[in-house]
Formats: C-alpha cells, structure tokens, sequence
C-alpha cells in the first residue's frame, strides 16, 4: 500500500514521544490520574496485563514458587537495617505520618500523627525478609520461594504511562536459599524465565545480561537483566533478577541451623517485572497505525464487526457473525463488536487496538459464507476467504502474525545495532545523531565511567553471550576482553 | 470415633477466640505482620483467595464487567466532595504527607512535604468517579461496568486476621448506569451473585437482605449484604452491594446527554468482597480439628503422603504415589508431599490445613493396590479401597465432602435462629447468655434503636425473603410488619 493515510495522527519519525503518547490514547489502555504521577490502567490495558500475569504467574508456580501477601506499608527504621538498600530508596518514598483526617474550617487536615512513619513499599525485600527470618529456622525449611503481585511506590518527578509513573504494578519474587550456588542458580533461573517470556511470548529480540557493579539493585551482589531495544533506538530493562548474597539476611537475620548444626545466614534473592512491560511492547511493535499485539498477550484475536444497513437482512448477518466465532472460538478469542457505531469508526478503532485480526461481515460475506479479514501486522492487508477456510487457518493465522512482529524487531534491532566502534570518540559522534545499541569492549573498571554520563549513554549490560575476542577499552583504551552493550535509555 | 484427641489445643466452646487464632494458626494461613494492624497472607491463605478470586472473577466478567486499576493514593480534597462519605471514613485513613526520607542523626525523618495530602484508599469511589466524570459524555457511554482487585486501608485500633486489618485484599466494583432502574438492578443482581458465591461455592449458610438505613455504607441510598452466622452464633457481613444513587454523580460530576439531549447525572453503584471472606471460610467450617475447605476453594483436594520405611521398596511406593496421582488429577487437584518429615506429623497438618482426602499410601496398598482415605469433613473417618474404585469415585467423593460441610452449617444455622422473641425484655434476657439470630419484627423507626446498642447487638439486615406477617416492633411495641435479623457481629 503506498501512501495511504494512517490511524495516528503523528508518526514514529516525526515525534516518537507524541507517537507513544498516541498509541497508548488510541488505544484506549492508560491515563494519567489526577493524582500526581500516577495513572488509570483501563479495560484495554489491564486486559493486556492479566495476560502476562496469567502466562508469568503459571511458569512461577511450575517452579514451585507460591504467592503470598506482605504489607503495602513498611516501618521506616527497617530501612535502617540495609545501609545500600535505602541510599538507593530514600529519595523516592511515600511517607504516611498519620492515621486521621479532620475537619478544620470545612478543610481536611491530617490528624493523629504516627508514633514510627510507614513508608509505602518500594520494594519488599526488608518486609518479606522479616517474615523470612521467622519462618526459616533449619536447613529443612529451605528454598522458601515466594511471590507477591501488587503494587509499589516510588515518587517520580518526571513521569510517563506504563514507563515510569509513581505508583506502578509488578509481581516480585523473594526466595531463600541453604548455599550461594543454589541462590546463584535461581537468580540465573529467573533470569532465564524473563528472557523467555520477553523473547519468546513478547516476541522482543532482547539481550540477557548482568549489569554493571555500579548499575546494580540497591543492595545486591549481583543484578541481571533483559535489555530490549525501542523503536527509537533506546534501551529499555524489561526485568531484572538479584542475586543478593547474605545482605539481605545479615539486616533481616535469615538465619538457619545447617546440616553441620551450626548457624548460617541463608543466601536469597529477587526479581521483577512490573506494568513497564506494556511500555516496551508499545514502543516495540507498534507503528503508524498503532499498537500491535503478539498473540499470547492479544485481549481478542479477532473482533467481528458487522456492517448492518438497518435491512432486514441485518439479524441474519449478527446470527452469521455468531456462526464465525462459533467456528474459531476454540483456536482463538473473538469478540463481536455490537455496540451502536459507525462500523469504519470501529475498525479504526481495533486497528489502533493491535486486535491481529479484524473481520467485517456484511451481505456479501452472508451470501457466499466468507469472511473479509483485516491482518493488522501486514500493513492492513485485505482478504477475503470461505468460513470453513478461515477455521482450518486461524492457528496459522495468528502464528503468521507472531512471526511477521518478531521479524520487523529482529530486523530493526540487527539494523541498530553497531560493533564497529572502537573509540570514545567515534561513540561521541555516533550519539550526537542517533540512538543506537553498541557492542564495545570494555576493561570493567570504574576510570572514566563519567564520559558516558556526558553523552547520556550508560553501560546497559554485560551481555551473557560474550564474544572472547580480545581488543581495547573504550573508555580507557586499556586491554579489554568484556563485550558490554552501551546505549541510551528509559 | 468417641473421645479422640483433637488436633487443635483448644475447641471452639473452649475459647472461641482462641479457637480461632489457633486454625489460621494451624492451617498455616496467615500472621500479624511487624507493621501494625497488618498481616502477612501466607501461601495456603492466599492460594484459597486465589481460588475465590478466579471463580468471583470469572462471574464478574462473564456478567459484561471489565478489570482497571486505579490509584492507590486519593488527594486529600476529593473527599471533601461527599460529606457523608468521608464522616464515614475520615476516622480511619492513612495519610501520606511526605514523599523523602532522609538520614538525620542516623535516623530516618520524613522529608519533602506535600502540598496536598493524600490518601490511602479506604474504597475508590471517589477516585473512579473522578475517572467515569471524563469517560461518560453520552447515554451511549453507558453503562460503565468496571472492577478492580487491589489493597485497601482502613486504619483499625483492634486487628484480628482477616477479620479486621488495617489494610486488606478485596475486588471493588464499580458502575454507572442511564436510569435509576437499570443501577437498582444492577446492585440486585451483585447482590444475588455474592450470595450464590458465598452460599453455592463456600456452602455458607447466610440471609440476603437489605441494611437499615442508619448502618448503609457512608454514601449510600441502598446497602445489601449478606449475612452468615458464624459458629459462636455471630453473625459476619460476608458482602455488601450498594445502589449509591445520583449521590457520588454529583460528588464528582458524573455527566451525561441523555437521550432527551438534556444533561443527567448518571447513577451508580459499588459492590465489594475482601479476605474477610477467609475469616468468614473458618468460622464457619471448622472444627477442633481446624479447618475444613468446600471443595471449590480447596488448593487441593487430595494430599497423597507416602509412607517410607527407608527400605527397597521406597521408590516403589513413590511411583505407586504417582500413579494415583495420574488416575485422579483429571477430577481433582492433587500433591503428593515428598517432603523430608514424620508421616504422622504430615496427616496432622492436612487434617488442620482442612484437605478434604488425605491418602497415606504405604507397602500394604502398594502390594493390593488400594488407596487409604481419611475423609476430612467426615470426622476424619477411614476407608480403603482399589485404586480402581477411588479414580470412579473422586468427583462423588467431592460431592459428598461439600455436602457434609454444608448440611452441618445449615443445621447449626437452623437450631441458631431464634422466631419466637417477641419483646425487649426476652431479647436482652437471650443475649445476657447465647448469642443467637433473631428474626423480629421492626417498625423501621429510629426510636429506641438505641436500646439495641445497650445490649450489643444490631440489626443486622432487612432479609429479601419477608414472612408478611403482622407483629408488634421489638423495640417500641408499635405494630410492624417488616422482618428483620438481629445478632451480635464481627
């Protein structure tokens, strides 16, 4: 199709941030609350996000992690326990003081002041480590391996939807473990679990890796990460693994007896992913015309419109629609769109919505029993079929769509991806223009760190798959055999 | 069996409080938290909430109504727009009043003070219909179906697990409709499916009714609840549905044109159930063995523990395990407890954690091929019988374990519902010694409501199902004809 007009009205190239502002509205999934830095996830959005949570919660209990609840509101001076943990908090916490409201000339005021504040959860370790440290009390008690979906608090000046908002939504898990290479390896499991549910379910090409010691979780040993790429070239960490040696339980006092009767401290970890998720996958796969949805995270797969004129045909092409979804609802979710509208208004609308495929029925398709079929991820192309075609297709239907949104990333993120610079010159100048992902060399130490700061770029990951091949430090220009992937980022 | 020892420490006529503490207790289902008036939902806890939100999620939806999430913090001067609403609650919110902690001294002091205060939600009326003020424009916006699942804070001087915590799990739904009639209905219909949910599924006996209009929900014109009598004759407002009227439209400026083009305020509703449930779950259920679980919120049904002797034929046992496993787990869910530990002290915990059918499987039933049953609900009756039989029997199994549990609650129900109290004097006489529900006759009048309170007791709800018969008001002698329930309460 060559230059039709398109469902946004402002493009990836001319203004990435109005693009995502417009994607997200057009497709009805968020908006900003009236509370300061904070937002409304709607029906379209929150859908979206049950998905995930149904897809990640079953692969977590496969692993035999259990969830739990733990209290949203944390005593101030646990924090005191963890001295990296709050340095890394501190400036971004929700504080309640008191337990009251009362009215002083027709004005609310907070009354009944708190004896020790409560901080809003940043995170959990400090709280479920308490918990921890009664519930392990010998070798025979552990893994405790839990998880907790809900939401967290951390205030944020500058915020924009599903990318960083003050208050937000993730599930984190917590375990605790007898020996440092059983907490290794969980840490290493999880990691694994999000490369897997973002390259694989996401169908975003993405790279596995650890971070960086000064870029790590306030209070690991150890963070690892799923770095993606947006469409404009930046990085987005899409989950992060911990592993957080014996900090954690040194503050909390995890202690256990081991098989050698004496008393350890046990190894534990965490990990995350939070509401970000619909944040990269909006600024992954969507484009001009809007979000784009793989199917394992799609509401509906297929929405059936039907186009009545007011004839009294119209209950035979409603009773048609129903024979269609009657036909796929067992290889797909459908839902038949009957509200009162304008049917080239709803398909715009579904289109915006990323629904894979948007069917139209009218007297046409009554008459001869076909189906015309919008493919959302192939340019909008057009196609008509029989019913009984489309039901022995739908699987590859939609497995054609998955591979079509994971081929357009692969090819974007090989096309902006360079390991052909070599100097902190030549990265300078490459960021003066454009936003890439670089592969560098780089000698692991703190020196001239700082220069990265100045091009806004930071040291995303040392990505797991390492290429052993020997060259210089781009930051120091010393020997260097560590591939580290540079970018800037969300 | 005649007098067994049990495995409580202590029964329900004992100490019913105790009692209590001691099935969450030995069930594993939740504790009190550092944080005050707050608890920790421990796996088994939370897997029964899992598994009552899944079925209550899945009406919900299947009734048109879609998942959000709105934010966790409410600017202080919303509430000023509902004066009723926030007499209601002023007396019990968490206030947030800083955002930065900071290390002074080597403390942690709140830094960073707010301009507006802002609220933990205690409920999200106001927060929402700040929301649906935006969403409605049209009658064709309507209705808005919408529901959440998220943490609440109601600050509580005296906590009690589940029962009464500071901060709770519980789905909040919310709706506004064109008419009148169509909100009435509304509140009617999530009023019956709470019912259905709390008497088909948890097989709690309990009466629908209406609130008296000095106990409605702070801002409401109609409150519905349902409520359950618990095993020391208490009664438990299991749910409460509520038609709110024109009152938060006008709160939050909920505007719509109508089908007359003329402006409206839309009508709303809200309806919600929290972890109270769980409490409610135990109350009723249990016995002095613990807890007892219908089958539909059981996060098992079948715990299989395998007897080892440590001798050869262990892995055989196992595999035998398994195989029982295999034949069941189409009708039932189902684990098998390999863990490290005494057998006995594993048969006790599933008797208090309420599974329905613990199996112990050892040589004799590898050997013959059976399947050893302790029925839990059946005061932990024994069978054995060929692993044949039990794959035919388990769905029947399950029948008959949900109807045990539920013909002897309705039982105590029945023998704990009083008619035949017709003045004051015999209504203070009872409750000086039992605490019992009490159908009697009230003229609806305000007067001497009071003297209820002298006795502590209240009316608990005006039950949907009315004799129609003409009486005398208990409290002021007048003639009425209007049933109602009255009872001591959680």
């Amino acid at each position: 199709m060559a230059d039709r007009k398109h469902a946004l009205p402002v493009s990836r190239k001319e203004d990435f941030s109005a693009w995502y502002q417009a994607v997200t509205a057009g497709a009805d999934l968020a908006e900003n609350a009236c509370v300061r830095g904070c937002m409304v996830i709607k029906p379209y959005g929150f859908a979206i996000w049950e998905r995930m949570q149904a897809i990640m919660d079953a692969k977590f209990k496969e692993l035999g992690h259990c969830n739990c609840y733990f209290p949203l509101l944390i005593p101030v001076d646990l924090f005191e326990r963890e001295a990296d943990h709050v340095a890394g908090f501190a400036k971004e916490m929700a504080i309640v003081t008191h337990h009251r409201l009362e009215q002083r000339d027709g004005k609310l005021i907070p009354a009944s002041p708190l004896e020790t504040p409560l901080a809003i959860r940043p995170t959990s370790e400090l709280i479920i480590g308490e918990s921890m440290s009664r519930w392990i009390k010998s070798y025979r008690d552990l893994p405790v391996l839990i998880n907790q979906w809900c939401n967290v608090m951390r205030w944020e000046m500058r915020t924009r939807l599903f990318l960083r908002t003050s208050e937000f939504l993730w599930q984190e898990g917590h375990t605790a473990h007898e020996t440092e290479e059983e907490a290794r390896k969980e840490a290493r499991t999880m990691h694994d679990v999000y490369y897997w549910f973002v390259h694989d379910i996401l169908k975003i090409s993405c790279i596995p890796g650890k971070k960086p010691d000064h870029d790590r979780f306030a209070g690991a040993v150890d963070t690892f990460s799923i770095e993606a790429m947006m469409q404009d070239g930046k990085a987005l960490q899409a989950a992060t693994s911990h592993y957080l040696g014996q900090n954690f339980a040194r503050a909390m006092n995890i202690q256990f007896q081991g098989r050698d009767d004496k008393l350890h401290l046990a190894h534990t970890t965490s990990w995350g992913s939070t509401t970000r998720l619909i944040g990269g996958l909006i600024m992954v796969h969507s484009d001009d015309d809007g979000l784009n949805l793989p199917s394992e995270v799609a509401p509906y797969h297929v929405v059936i419109i039907p186009l009545l004129k007011g004839s009294d045909r119209d209950d035979d092409i409603v009773s048609f629609c129903h024979s269609i979804k009657r036909a796929i609802e067992k290889s797909a979710r459908v839902f038949i769109d009957l509200k009162e509208a304008e049917a080239q208004n709803k398909k715009w609308d579904y289109v915006r919505k990323g629904v894979p495929l948007i069917c139209e029925i009218g007297l046409r398709e009554l008459e001869d029993q076909s189906v015309s079929i919008i493919k959302r991820a192939s340019n909008l192309e057009k196609l008509r079929i029989p019913l009984n075609k489309f039901e022995e297709q739908i699987e590859d239907m939609l497995i054609e769509h998955d591979k079509i949104l994971q081929q357009k990333n692969e090819e974007y993120f090989r096309e902006n991806t360079r390991d052909d610079i070599k100097t902190y010159s030549e990265l300078k100048e490459l960021f003066e223009t454009e936003n890439k992902f670089v592969i560098a060399k780089w000698s692991g130490s703190q020196e001239n760190v700082n220069l990265l700061d100045e091009i806004g770029i930071t040291i995303r990951c040392i990505p797991r798959q390492q290429s052993n091949a020997k060259g210089k430090c781009i930051l120091t220009n010393e020997d260097a055999d560590m591939d580290v992937i540079l970018a800037k980022s969300y």
